[in-house]
């Protein structure tokens, strides 16, 4: 019997053991994609609560307190935050095999000091412990991110974005980690969108480019990643359906604009094909820039539409898309190639069925540009688990090079998210020791070593043209 | 090397074996949904030989049987049952990895105390064994029952079905274990089928409402369900090739049922958008009366027409159909959300690549009005096995509250499957069991063994409206 | 900590090694589906050195060079065999997890005595032993086969080839490895192709059929396939995108075949029932032949196109293609039953994802015509590594009838390829000995040996028609 996530926590060999302790765990952190607010990095916020900063936002706590029959004033509702905590603790205490029991008590270790176990029980103490630990110096947001020994972060801005707040955080020599923007131009993308024609609008005011066409709207967007570019800007993000193939002539995608901002009615086939077009513009633009094309896809959203009208987007009520034909993913990727303009790439489905094809379409566009230029990127939002992380790993390392894997990220909104880098290290240094000890890779721990370091920071840091 | 199923089987840790025999093991049966005939408990059958229980209709055995080349002569053909029963002893006795193999000495185990392996060799001892254990007292079906500690079984039921068996079993005193009937009113969803003005003809008969459009079909089928309610049913269930989410108005509905009525010819999209518009009307009546809403979709049916004419349905030539999208599943509960009148539901895929979609789906749709009110329904069927039924629980687990999982049923027309709930329990236990072994869940045997016997009986009966 | 590869490589339990030294690593190989040239081993072909071996075609490798960033020049181009040797060394030498670490060590160990590891390190003593190695007797061509212990080799053949090779492999007795040909006739399906017209030219210059009509190819096709069986051929291969079922008239068919034959463009559709009827009508010809149908699916091949051009074909462009109804794949399979003319079936589909689907519809078209008539073909080509065979083997063991197993085959164009049966061999003995350890199947050494070898090589002895 293993004490409950202690030094060893999901470490079942002496090789992962020594692969953690002496590389993984040494390594600094690059968070290439994230979602937390700048703004709070520039004010260097301060929380109040632990329920402010555990629940405050966080929709994979609210989903699972839902699905134990919590009432939702315990959770986005008017319930004082000492109860919602309450609640909380009650349900994480005996959320077996849930990946939110391991992050919550490790922020309770890392963060909080706290080695107990966090439940309906204990959650006086642990409140206690944590307010009074959150006044303390150092536990600002700037405070936690430090000594998580972040080096890179990257959030996700729209192209209409400012990047006041990256301003001025790049401008306080105080601050040691990097921020950078990261170019999600979704809201340009989704045409099918009834705030499309209010988005354009937006963007051209930025952009000062009048958009009345798709050319004059590449322009515009062209002027504002050049824009992002000079504030560091290397990485882009886009969420799809699925990543889409039906290409279509110039003047087929000025129609379908022009129908739209005329207030026409688009055909799901016109939409799909100026999401093509407009992806490959993108892709190509990135690939002159040298930023990194992210595909984020397989997220079917806000799917309870009376709890949208509630609470909005991004609230705990989206699930797994499945379809997502392979075919029209390689042929994307296959125009870009022919053009000469496939850019570093990142492909990131939330079905993990898609391993598999994944890992072979990647095989398909390597190149000597970069060491695995087409990556499969982490287990993803729902996979985002020991099992999830694990079988990406596997798969990727039966079909491709995982020695070269660009490896984790948080995907997160919180500040206490970092030690998913740990989860991730941890399972990966397992299934290396594991190799290892079977017989299944040699008894090397030099070149163990060094792949474990890469995988945990190595190869972002190469990978990435961060400045 | 652990003997051959021992008292230890499936359970690799002493966490497990704890948690298997304080606390699963001693939880009653809730069989909360079964193929069972209630005839045969009214009537309290006894069966003449193990060949009659074993291979008189399941068709897994039959299946098993014909991959090892099995003459059908021997399967469903005119060989005698000693005959049937050494070919069976034959194939079992070399089917490694296969379920069948263990259910079956579980209940050589358990029912006849038989504790070597069957194969060919052992096949007449077994033979002699059995029939002369099943001419005891006590190895009648209600017998069968009994000694497996069953609580609650419900039927499958058609909404024509007089339940005139349910009437006589609830009348006995004499048998403690309640008896409750399921709806299943697939055939008045079914209007692709040929037989369908024949169904309506019965439906309209029994029910005493003419039946001469969508509305009176409807008005029917509330007067049936009012019925089965007063039988004490309060769980439906439904066959669907994938759950449709295509609405259509009343009036096209109305159309469409016309159309059939006339003998017309329906389109595919004819015939989802009535699906679609009868189980969301079915659904918001069970929402009314606090019934469970169960789906299972993702088979194929009668796939060898050659077979089918010869031995009708149920007879071993399903498949998995792998087309399901999960988008419309995602639809059709939010249809009835928005309503306000979503069901309790416990939704089942025979594709085991769903498990993660399905898991997302639930938490999108969870309330305060049942713990984990949207339940992925247990491994069914072709995935009730070990690998089925732990990554089921493990998927769950990643993505939902496990600790609220309704748990197992047999989904079995045989009495003798109550060990599966064992076998279940087994997999369950050992999966909790190392999770707390390994360090990722607390050593903490008395929650540990609330959550073991929740999932094992405790969840059903709080779960299920039973009187 | 285990050796790396040693004796007791990936057998983790004493049963699992006894099953592999005295039953399975004693086999024969029966390599039934492989893409090796019968030239190289009628002229018996002598290798100059291990580059030629193993980089002259070996795409799998060239993938995974690519994917660790190595130039193209190091891979097809034009660097020396020497400097291609050192970058695969170094590729390899980290490539934990990937099944190449596996089939290179295994073919240093087997053939050329070399127990180290192979990196960038050791590259050139591995150099100078391979080559040394190369040069001496017993290592051409013919001398691998026999030092593998390969008693049968099917090879892939167009129905236009003279099998002019084959012939003189007949004829030499003094090579005691039976090498037949198989028939796949992909070229004569591929309707869509621009080169179909040329191609059914060739195929009626070589039949001495004039081809101008679908029946008019049916005959060309029935007599090439009597000359193919006349040449001792009784396995036939297809690749498909997936097993469609769109049948249609003999008429609908011939105006399809004119349309192409003039010049015309087919749509989609066309295309789909002209391959279906063709397959059909292959099928229904096997079926009185009694060759084994080998269905082959679920690949998009030559996707980068900039490659393709400069390359060819089979060059490391292929990936998985996730689209493949299991409702057709069945329908196929009834079609062919109820005209009771289902030859002997082996299903691939190169997504592991339809593991499930596959086991479930080999059961609804078994029967007493051969043990496990309709087989699930071994994890192939992207699927080739211990997951792949492992869920492979574990989902036939719980879906069907593992024992009936005909198990492995390279599908190589490699020599040195044979250690993939012991690689299979060691994963199938680890796994029915695990099951046997852990009380899952009784302790009977001698039922599992059986086993064992009957998947190695007793079933496929059996199954196939070999004279």
């Amino acid at each position: 019997m293993k004490k409950f996530m202690d030094k060893d926590f999901l470490l079942s060999t002496p090789t992962a053991v020594k692969l953690f302790e002496d590389y993984a765990s040494k390594q600094p952190i690059i968070d290439y994609h994230c979602h937390i607010n700048p703004k709070e990095i520039a004010e260097d916020r301060r929380f109040e609560n632990i329920t402010q900063v555990w629940l405050g936002g966080d929709h994979y706590k609210w989903r699972l307190m839902r699905s134990a029959g919590v009432d939702e004033k315990y959770i986005t509702g008017d319930a004082s935050d000492r109860e919602k905590f309450q609640k909380w603790a009650e349900v994480v205490g005996k959320a077996v095999g849930n990946p939110l029991l391991h992050w919550s008590h490790l922020e309770l270790q890392r963060y909080f000091g706290y080695q107990g176990v966090l439940n309906g029980s204990t959650a006086e103490e642990v409140w206690q412990l944590c307010n009074k630990k959150l006044a303390e110096d150092g536990m600002t947001v700037r405070g936690l991110i430090r000594q998580s020994g972040v080096e890179v972060i990257c959030t996700t801005d729209d192209p209409v974005d400012s990047l006041e707040w990256h301003k001025i955080i790049a401008a306080d020599s105080s601050f040691e980690t990097k921020v950078y923007p990261a170019w999600r131009p979704d809201k340009a993308m989704n045409i099918e969108k009834k705030d499309f024609a209010d988005y354009i609008a937006k963007l051209s005011e930025v952009s000062g480019v009048k958009i009345d066409s798709f050319a004059s709207l590449k322009e515009a967007l062209v002027k504002r990643m050049a824009f992002f570019n000079d504030m560091k800007c290397c990485v882009s993000d886009h969420a799809l359906e699925y990543v889409y193939y039906a290409p279509a002539s110039e003047n087929e995608i000025e129609e379908i604009f022009s129908k739209k901002m005329n207030g026409g009615q688009l055909t799901a086939d016109d939409v799909k094909r100026y999401k093509t077009m407009f992806m490959l513009f993108c892709s190509k633009e990135y690939y002159k820039m040298g930023w990194v094309l992210q595909l984020h896809y397989g997220a079917k959203r806000d799917n309870n539409s009376r709890m949208f009208e509630k609470l909005g987007p991004d609230t705990g009520y989206d699930c797994i898309n499945n379809y997502a034909p392979s075919s029209e993913t390689a042929d994307f990727l296959n125009a870009l190639e022919c053009d000469g303009s496939l850019p570093k790439t990142i492909i990131y489905s939330l079905n993990p069925n898609d391993n598999q094809a994944i890992d072979t379409i990647l095989g398909c566009f390597q190149s000597s540009e970069a060491v695995s230029k087409i990556q499969h990127g982490s287990a993803w939002w729902f996979n985002d688990h020991k099992t999830g992380m694990r079988d990406q790993l596997i798969s990727l390392g039966n079909l491709g090079y995982l020695a070269g894997f660009v490896g984790m990220l948080t995907d997160s909104r919180s500040f206490l998210s970092y030690p998913r880098h740990e989860y991730f290290r941890r399972i990966l240094c397992n299934l290396l020791g594991e190799l290892a000890e079977n017989g299944e890779f040699p008894d090397d721990i030099e070149t163990l070593g060094e792949i474990a370091a890469d995988i945990s920071y190595g190869n972002a840091k190469r990978y990435f043209n961060f400045s």
